[in-house]
This record gives structure tokens, C-alpha cells and sequence, in this order.
């Protein structure tokens, strides 16, 4: 058998997503996970318990696998250069990953690169945050360079006495301006190491508290528009060296896109992509880190929405599915293995058609049934 | 957690194919493999090894499962009536399975209820052969009640003399005159243990040797052709009891359909569905069995078309997804994890699209390129 195995470091929903096209494409995964009810340690044979930020463990799990990936960013940068600089295979590489784990590190290069960014500055104390206050006027947006996700590690400031907590805890911040958007972008591409990209349809990301609540696929916007978004993916994707899928996250400003945060693995904004596109961004995730020929990433439909499903108060979400299933028979269930917990994001629905409309209340009507604020 | 636990006798490609909608849909599944290589074994977690023809693996292997199904129908119906008077939940149940395990026992069952068939008698001895032979004109199509697949446990004979060796050694045979078909057809229902069914659309199956080459979705065919022979599938299903999905093939004849074989489980002819129907059949399946209201069968594209991959000469086929992957950016390729052997089933690909010529074109490429009949 010359079929590789692939090794991915984390073992969440991303990692557990991964396995449909695994399976179908004879590849074999390995997941390292941290525990062994993780969402893909469930279902993945090939589960090795460690630590991700051991370096002994990664060596440990590396030794076997034709190519290590990432189900998050979490892995430290310097563990990823020593693995590399002992042969181990990584796509991404940390060279491309390092700009999706330290922001500071991704606007300076962004910036450099020509790509639009919101304007921002490296804040170490109160008198370097009034000053870039003073330029781009209040409130500013403080980000932890690293380490936050799902609107963790982000901070509204309206004046410096909002922020003295926050820069008497880190040593130095990311600050940037409140950007004037009228929604959030994202464009999802895959590339390949020998430089093979494919862009999906942009699609609009709706937000709730600072968690992605909802996707429609495609945006609705002007060919143009829609490709001018795409072309800042592929051009980061490009001037990074990114092998795998990059998601990049936008706002969409009254003067074209700037580019909110980077995400160098399968992103929720790409899920809907599972049903709805010829190729998912799984399946283009895996194609790419084995350098094998990209999938078409086209849509099977004129549009889907996805709706992510969040915990409620009830642990019993198995027992409405009678209810979403009867009612919606064109309905994509997708539950991650995990624990209920209030808020916890633990699965989405996708549905294809048409109407935007009718699609958005019936993703809409599934989660919250799913998570118990709709019905009984 | 109230997600059930699915239990899949046999590890085959079919068991293998069911675990992406059950990880989609949070639903454990547990295989009885006989073998830690086979299909199914090599990708989900909960494998258990041990021998489907003795019952008190059986019971083990059920205990903890909410529901039994099946990758294949060799599990001997003696058994499946203990454990189903034992309080297992079966489904399909013995007294629908055993028609697609005994061949005799479908005809009579089918003859009864009404459904069209070939003309057929059990035959035992060269006598009520050649009666038969004269009743219908030569050549007969003899069929061992049991046992068979795939082109095997089927004899064409001309005469007598062909017979004289499997009527020495068999005790009754399965009798049948040799339609004049133009083409093959199949339907695939699903049904659920309280009456609700659902109809793919009617494929055409292209066989060689008695082995389904390729599936063609929808099959060419007039609406009330189609929904004629889809009728044919959703009435057997009724009167058999049966539980999950049923796949009826069927001869196409000048003066309708009349079926050939039945199989309950997901079948080769319905593996299009995975990419090209809203709910693949192996979806479709899960929520039967666990008695989930069924999703959508209705494809996404005007035609699809499946090719099954055979082994060829050369063990390496996942080389050869370079090629077949750079060609066709919108192929889908399943490759099942078994060795390679010449003339074995190991994988399918299928393609979505409005030209069912280019389809055709495309997939039959695919499939000659991965065996090694093509390029090289």
C-alpha cells in the first residue's frame, strides 16, 4: 500500500471533518489529541494522547506520517521550525504559520506586502496607545497578538483607563481602528506546494458577540467585488507560502475589503463547502498538504447557509433531530461529539437552495430548535 | 450523551461508506469484521473482530448497540431469529432480510404479492428442468438459491447437459427464463420502521460479466417509466417490512420491468448518491434504522455517473490520482482500502453534470486510468 497518512496536530471538529475525505481517498489520518474524547479522537483510529506543545510528543507522532497538519494554531512556532529543520514535512509551514498565530507579526507583513489592513500599531504602554488613539480616534480595538479566537483576546477600548487592565498584562498589544464595515467577508482558498490554488465563492460571515453565527454562501455582491476578495486571499496565500486552506476573514467597507484575521486550516466560514461545493474544503485541505491536484471548489447550488449550533440548557440535542429532520428534509446535520455546555459551539446545519431567505430561516430555525431556544 | 450506537455486521466497503454520515450525525458505529484489514475496520474506532456465522458473537457484538444492521446478507437467519426473539433490535428484520438471502423465497414472495418477475420454478432434478426449458424455450438462467453475488451463483444453460454439474450438487436451484432485456435498471428506497419511504431516482446499471460497471442517475427514461419501476421498489419495500435501504434491479423489457435481485443495504447502484442526491444512501440508511425521519433522495445536478475501479496490474492506484485528479478537477474518487487484486472492486468514482455522455467519458476514463487499462 503507497497510500500516505497524514498527521494532524489537534484533534477537534476540524480534525474530525477531515475524516469523511480520508476515508473516501484511502489516506490514512492520525490525529494527536489531548484527550481521548476530543471531537475526531471519537472517530479516528489512529488517535495518539499528547501534548501538543511537548516537542518529544510531536517528534514522537511526526515519525510515521508523510505530512503533519494542523486542526489550530496552537503548536509553538519554534517546535514547528525544529521539526522542520529535522525533515518532518509541514504544510503549513512555519514560515506561512507563524502569521496566522501572531497578528502582530501578520499586519506587519500584510502591510509590507500591499495587502489592505485597517490601520494598526504594536502599543507597549498607555502613551503609545493615546498617541495612535489620538490618530485614528476612539474606540480603539486592542487583540492579544496571540492566542485569541472567537472574539477572545479582544478588547474594545474607549478611552485609556478601558485599556490600563489589558496593557498592564501583556507586553506589548495589537491595536488597531474600529473599522466602519457594513458586514464581514470571508474567502476560503486552497493551495498546493507547487503553488495550485483554488478559490471558493466569498461568502458573508454573520456575526453574534464575536463568534461566527451564521455563513451565506455566496456573499451576495457584484462579480467584481466578489473577485477583487478573492484575489486578496490567493495574493496572501501567494505571498506567505500558505500550503493548505487559508481563510481569510474581511470587513467590507465603503472602500473595498480589509483584511480582519488569517486562519491556516479549514475555517467555519468553509463549511458549507462540505454539501454545497463540487470539493470541500476538507477534502481540498488534504489534496493540497499531499500535493496532489486540487478539487473543483465551485458550488453544487445557487446557494447554501450554514448556522453554526451552539449549546443550550438541555444535553439531549440527539432527540430533536426528530423534529428538524421531519421538518426540513433537505437538512445537513453536522454534530461534533462534544460535551453540551451553554454557548459551546458544538455542530452545524447546512442547507442548499435557491432563496436566500427561506435558506437563512431554515438553518436558522434548525440550530435554535437544536439548541433549545426555538420549540420544545 | 443519548447519541445511539449503530452496529454494522460485516467491514466492508458498504460499512466503510456509512461512517461519514454517521460522524456527521454524532451516531456511533461499531463494525463485527472478520478480519482487522478489512474496509470498514481500517477507519472506524469501534471494531470488533470475530466470525458473523456464530451467534454467540452475534450476541456480544449486540450487546451495547441499539440497533444491528448489516453490510451484506450472510449472517444465517437462524440466528438473526434468536437474537430477535432475544430482544435485539434487527434492522432489516429476518422475515424481510431472508428474501434477499434466498432466492426461492423472493421469487415466491414477489410472485404472490403481485410484483412482476421473470417466469421461474425451483427445479431438482433434470426433469423438472427440462419441463421447465420446454415451458419457456432455452436458453435458462439457473441460480443457487443462496450465496450468490456479483455474477457468481448464476449459470446460463443451454440444455441439460450444461446443468448435469450444479444439479448433482445442489438440492434445489432457482429456474428462470432468460429475459430479453434491453437494458438494466435499478430503484433504491429507503424506508423506516414506521412506513415512511423515500425514492432515488431510477439508475441505469451497466454490467460486465455480471458486474456492475458503471451506474447511470437518472436512468434515460420517461416520467412514468421511471416512477413505475420506483412503485415496483416502494411496494416490495411495504410488503417485505423492510427496514433501511432496498435496492430492486430490475430488467428492462418491452413490456416494463421485471426485478431481478434485491439487496437490503446500501448498494453499488446507489453510490452516486454520496456527492450527486441532497441524503446519500448511506445517510438514508443510518436514519432508517435508528427510525430518524428520512432526508431528501432528489439529486443535485441533472445526471451523475458512477464507475466502479477494479484492480489491475500494478499495485499502486494512489499514483495514479495524479493524473486522474489533474484531468478532471470535479472527479470523486472512493478507493475502499483493500489490496489489489486483478478484476477486484476496490473503489468508484463518480461525476456530477448536465451531459451524460461527457459523464460517462469522464468517469470510464477514471476508472481505466486508476486500474491501469489506460495511459501508463
Amino acid at each position: 500500500m503507497t497510500y500516505p497518512t497524514v498527521g494532524v496536530v489537534g484533534a477537534g471538529q476540524l480534525a474530525r471533518m477531515m475524516a469523511a475525505p480520508a476515508i473516501a481517498l484511502g489516506v490514512r489520518l492520525r490525529v494527536l489529541a489531548r484527550d481521548p474524547t476530543d471531537s475526531a479522537a471519537q472517530v479516528i483510529p489512529d488517535t495518539v494522547i499528547g501534548k501538543h506543545t511537548d516537542l518529544d510528543t510531536l517528534r514522537a507522532f511526526a515519525a510515521g506520517c508523510d505530512v503533519l497538519t494542523f486542526d489550530h494554531e496552537h503548536v509553538p512556532t519554534e517546535h514547528l521550525r525544529t521539526l522542520l529543520a529535522e525533515g518532518v514535512t509541514l504544510h503549513p509551514g512555519p514560515a506561512a504559520l507563524e502569521h496566522a498565530q501572531d497578528k502582530l507579526l501578520m499586519r506587519a507583513r500584510l502591510t509590507q506586502a500591499g495587502i489592505p489592513v485597517p490601520r494598526w500599531r504594536a502599543v507597549a504602554d498607555a502613551a503609545e496607545l493615546a498617541a495612535f488613539g489620538a490618530q485614528v480616534g476612539w474606540p480603539v480595538v486592542l487583540k492579544t497578538p496571540r492566542g485569541g479566537y472567537d472574539g477572545k483576546g479582544v478588547l474594545v477600548v474607549h478611552n485609556l483607563d478601558d485599556a490600563r487592565d489589558w496593557l498592564s498584562h501583556h507586553e506589548t498589544l495589537l491595536a488597531e481602528e474600529r473599522v466602519d464595515f457594513h458586514r464581514e467577508l470571508a474567502a476560503l482558498v486552497a493551495r498546493s506546494p507547487h503553488g495550485q490554488a483554488v478559490a471558493y465563492p466569498v461568502v458573508q460571515t454573520v456575526q453574534v458577540d464575536g463568534v461566527c453565527n451564521e455563513v451565506i454562501a455566496p456573499a451576495q455582491m457584484s462579480d467584481a467585488h466578489a473577485v477583487s476578495a478573492a484575489e486578496v486571499a490567493l495574493a496572501i496565500a501567494a505571498e506567505l507560502g500558505v500550503v493548505g486552506v487559508l481563510a481569510v476573514e474581511m470587513f467590507d467597507t465603503a472602500d473595498g475589503v480589509l483584511v480582519n484575521e488569517l486562519a491556516m486550516r479549514p475555517h467555519n466560514c468553509g463549511h458549507w463547502s462540505i454539501e454545497a461545493a463540487i470539493t470541500s474544503q476538507f477534502e481540498n485541505h488534504l489534496r493540497a498538504v499531499l500535493n496532489l491536484p486540487l478539487g473543483d471548489p465551485r458550488m453544487l447550488a445557487p446557494h447554501a447557509v450554514m448556522a453554526n449550533v451552539f449549546g443550550g440548557d438541555h444535553p439531549d440535542m440527539y432527540r430533536a433531530y426528530l423534529h428538524v429532520m421531519a421538518r426540513d428534509p433537505g437538512l445537513h446535520v453536522h454534530m461534533y461529539g462534544k460535551t453540551v455546555r451553554p454557548g459551546r459551539k458544538l455542530g452545524h446545519v447546512t442547507v442548499l437552495g435557491a432563496d436566500v431567505d427561506a435558506l437563512r430561516e431554515r438553518a436558522g430555525h434548525a440550530a435554535g430548535y437544536l439548541r433549545g431556544t426555538i420549540g420544545e
